[in-house]
């Protein structure tokens, strides 16, 4: 009898039971502002994995010593985001009561709101280190709260003052910087200056790691709904994420693939080092 | 003092009080559920006619004989549908209350709805003449009853039986095509076929027309969200929206160019092209 | 316990012990002489598929009537085309000795051959109905007898003259065409003529159908290794296809679709929309 | 020794002293309205056409039969045309002089220009056939009288009333039309209908073809400056060029091919396949 | 009555005569000698535009706090260039006689030459500061003097010897480097060393800015002629404008997009940034 | 009597017998196990290298100083690498024999054994220099000895250990990690570090140089077979060539562009410009 050749993301074929971590995608890219096409994302990550080696020379060590389940891609509702987010905490939920770590594959960054809740749920006492080229803090977009540009003021609203960390920014409206200054979040511009000590600071503390790819310079991923020049190298943000993983993290996610606007496949490629790197990092 | 070299598009730089026809755009798409991108559709149209001539050797007629202005595109918010839908009745009310013809560029689909409820409110008893690939006659998608895969179901209900006339259909799932079986709409499938009797049935009623530009082949049109083999040609559906332009139409589209799907601009010039020539026909 | 959300062909997710058919990739390029790639086929008709319905207005049948299993793609070796040859005959040969119904998805057209040697061992009688834009009738390309431009030549070793139907055929050198001329295969030049003589003189026969959707027109069919323009619509391929199934087809396969030439997914679709029509018709 | 392997127009590889035909590129594009690319397409031909066939099944004839020079391209001065038509002029009549026929790929269409002022000096009596989208017949472009957009006018100006027979046209301002209403050309819109006629009448005739490659429908030719929807098939125009070439063809021109616009490679394969099929005509 | 939605370059939106800075477009590029299309590059930046944010944390200001007027695009004659020129070196001179500050967007180089004529008529004693990967410093370019190749050494023409200084420069022929060693401009190969002192040297001296974007490097800035491996960074760039602006600009341009070779779109929207910056740096 | 306009690579114009050096194309890519299209990238470089210019600014130097014939590109026999290894074998046995140095542009990688072979013979005692993203140290890739993956270990086979000098490598399973830890090569991670401490101990000796484009990061150079992350940037790469130059370099190639996958054109330039930066470091 044949078997079925299923495709997941390279080396993350462990069963559900037997998995550490638990990835899956989030096809949602309904509110994006610029240009959509988030939603293939980690279709996308997933079918062109292959090209990539299981192991990896900078940490010496290879996904096949590590437990991963992937879940595949949620088929989630489109245009109002409410009933996405809704699945999306549903799916996290069950994954963190089963004691599994979460790898949530964008999509959008709204997205993040979805299994943000579902992790503070668990862990109310949880930080959110962020990475990103925009602030995401605006009250609204056009109206909607439930935007990717007002993402991380959603999870303000759940975290409080002075829990969310932010890396790599370089664009905003005013409102956005001022709301940072007036001690909101912690907000970094332009690097990861400063990420050190942060993670001492919040050592043993739970984490939650957001990565909005596009906090990477555009010349290395083009393929986001809105580039941004005058990024982070793919080392520095690989090694940044390194540094998070010394943390106790307890859900992350990396968001704002979109494939279609890098026909180079360059994006793709860099998102499928980068998730291998993050979960090699997490199981150190 | 120097002007504004303002961009319109070609040949529809009339003030609003001189005009007999209204375009704009309603750069939507958040509930595309293949391939989103539609939100660029009237925008490209209006940077890319000027590739065309105003004049149309079909007709013998150019567009400096009419009087069009063009709005410019919507600001619309993206994620749940209902504000969008709103906006985009209040402008079209607008526009029919002003005794004008409004002419609307998508976006996705679903925007017709927004429209269609507009000229509704002042023609209740108008019918529509629907060209698509689609039948778009869902109840709902993944549970969104505002979708653009469910539109002409939404318009149903405000029409009701009878009164949609649907060409060109090549794809939906069982339960439309028995919808439309039941009697609620006329349903022809692949080509228009019978569109001479339909034009012939309403006359003097006022119409609706919306066309879905995927009802092209995906040869001629592949810039487009959910692209269909099978499709009519460029030529067939000039005809086919002149035909329909000697009906008394109250308000039409052109919906769905996704232009970033076809590099060539191929889709693009077709659908300026088609638009010329609905221009030009709406004012025989 | 999450389950995995598997991607499958389009409704092609029944087990392999409740199927009646068979799909499967067989991504093999090595042999292409103007542009790889086709090797990335299968797999994009998988990714692709669900912007397709499973409903086919054409048929009035749905892909939910019937039973396939997608076993996935095979893992080929590259370069030398023995081994991989080996391997598809090998697994087309369980799949026939398991008495199923193999479909074939290319890869370039030598894949053909490794599938088309296990049909004929259980099927020795079995005749060949080839749509293609080329010949392939060489005796060797540069010197290489596995070949995508012989393939049918090897298939003619095993099934001696008259025995392959060649349809659609615009290209080859000179040779290639005296071949069939000498009464070896018959070969029918640009389009489908004499396809019903074709399909009633085999009635109750055993026969293998391969496609090369180059066949089709590069207008609607662009993403290929070799696209030559002149060929045959969507509708005379799809209405081709019905009509062959109406014959005791014993194994069938879609073959040289390169998606990398193709940015605008058209030929993706119209490949994935052939299977769909393909696989209801086969169950008819 | 080694020698070099000269990439000429596949087929084309014969000495200049023994050919019959001489076939070169007029890399220019400088006056192109709307998009500029078409510089590029002589030297693309030449790259992409070892995809092709040197045997024509149409024709039942092989380029292997007869003697073509390939000169390469030119090297033209860009900006003011006026130098690069010159460069084209001279070069030409060195063609002519020798007794050779002139094929020149474009480039834009006011090439054909410099290469018809040389046909002209050698046979005053001349006519033109012309294939195109585009009328061609401006008196000027934004000032310009050398301008791709005006190259019909300005042979008129040569030849005189009569002397110019144009199809397939489906574009340009209304002077333009009535320009040949007039009488001052021979004007058949959208199609070739009257052709044949048309060749009866210049039977013995010395005859310039000039083919602006948008004449086809973009769907097969997306690859173009300026796309204009609803023209001739590739079967459509392979056969007027055959008929055309029953006449006496003293120089002839394929214009307007612009690959930077088709990704996928159809356009130059389009190109490519007519090159082949007007040379081969050429020599029957 | 409903107004338009003009679409101008972000946040430029301005009525001339209360405008500081008047933003166009010189959409010409027929001298280009490789690849052409930098006719679209202002269009371009407009359309795409509104994906960039008003506010500059870099320079902790808002495109809101400054008066900017978008003329939109100059109507420009193709081909010959002289006549292109004259239109450009006309609009630059009514700005310049009413005070304001022009800034061009092309275009091909060559349309500095227009921009700079109209400024130094009345900046007879202006210098010009030039960052570009090439020298642009030929005597002609194969025979034309009127050609991107060589619009600062007409430029040179103009001022004379040791008022150009150049920067980036990392292509060109020998002759050109050898022009600027003789003295007749101050030349800085690779990158903006020595950038601090020639901003002191011409402190109070009217100076006219003009950036060829592929100074950029292309991995960050691929959309555009003549791509040149191993340029500057964004930041860089970025910098080295904000540095120029600290002295008495009297006239800028930002030329050679070319947005058709950059399907990411991030050429354009490193583009739109560097103009935000500029006009934000300009009115500090 | 008209000359034929040859295309080569830029100012590699000289005959085969006043040549020092022979480049020619290597157009194989049957083993390339991820994205083929390695076999159009000699010809894309000699497409494209007019965007060029001969001389350059980092090494005032000029190609018209130095004697290179372009033998144009091999006609290679494709699938099985056998026959295809001997062909390149036996033209660079021949160049060597000659007493010209052979330079050769892929290709994948696996064309690098054909000629290290025939370098080998006349220099047994040649070391190799080895720049590349991947170690291509396997044994075997998917059954397949002769495959671009295992390269490096062939020619390992050929001279043994502490031969091979490899810097750059960031990818590749662990065993070719651990091949190099026990001696059998020496290796870099990441970057040049170390390369002039081994270009001291080469000193005299001969050494065959090879290039794998995709060592660059592909921000620069995305159009590869197997992109990946954190690379080295073009100026690194110029200046370790130029290094390597230094010694007695008696062969040499540049592999691994694959154009079809960077639209831009950047990955061509960028091929093109090392090319001529290494030929002028050759002769210096």
């Amino acid at each position: 009898m044949l078997s079925r050749n299923i495709e997941t993301f390279l080396g993350c074929d462990k069963e559900y039971s037997e998995a550490d971590i638990v990835i899956f995608g989030a096809p949602f890219d309904s509110t994006t502002s610029y240009r959509p096409g988030a939603r293939f994302g980690s279709r996308e990550m997933r079918a062109q994995s292959f090209g990539l080696e299981t192991y990896s020379p900078y940490l010496n060590r290879d996904l096949s010593e590590i437990a991963v389940f992937d879940g595949g891609d949620l088929e989630l509702s489109l245009g109002d985001p409410a009933p996405a987010l809704k699945q999306i905490e549903d799916y996290v939920s069950r994954i963190v009561a089963d004691g599994k770590l979460p790898v949530m594959l964008g999509g959008e960054h709204l997205v993040t709101l979805g299994a943000f809740r579902a992790v503070f749920k668990k862990y109310p006492e949880a930080h959110i280190i962020h990475f990103d080229a925009h602030a995401d803090l605006r009250d609204d977009y056009l109206g909607a709260a439930h935007s990717h540009a007002a993402v991380l003021r959603r999870c303000h609203e759940l975290v409080g003052d002075g829990r969310i960390y932010q890396f790599g920014i370089r664009s905003g409206d005013r409102s956005e910087f001022d709301f940072a200054k007036q001690g909101h979040t912690h907000l970094r511009m332009f690097d990861f200056g400063g990420l050190d000590a942060v993670v001492r600071r919040l050592k043993d503390q739970p984490v939650y790691l957001t990565v909005d790819l596009d906090v990477l310079d555009p010349s290395v991923f083009p393929g986001t709904g809105t580039p941004e020049p005058g990024g982070v190298s793919f080392d520095q943000l690989r090694a940044a994420i390194r540094e998070v993983c010394g943390l106790r993290v307890v859900g992350c996610d990396l968001v704002e693939l979109s494939p279609v606007y890098d026909q180079s496949g360059v994006s793709t490629a860099t998102a499928c080092k980068l998730l291998r790197e993050l979960l090699l990092s997490l199981m150190i």
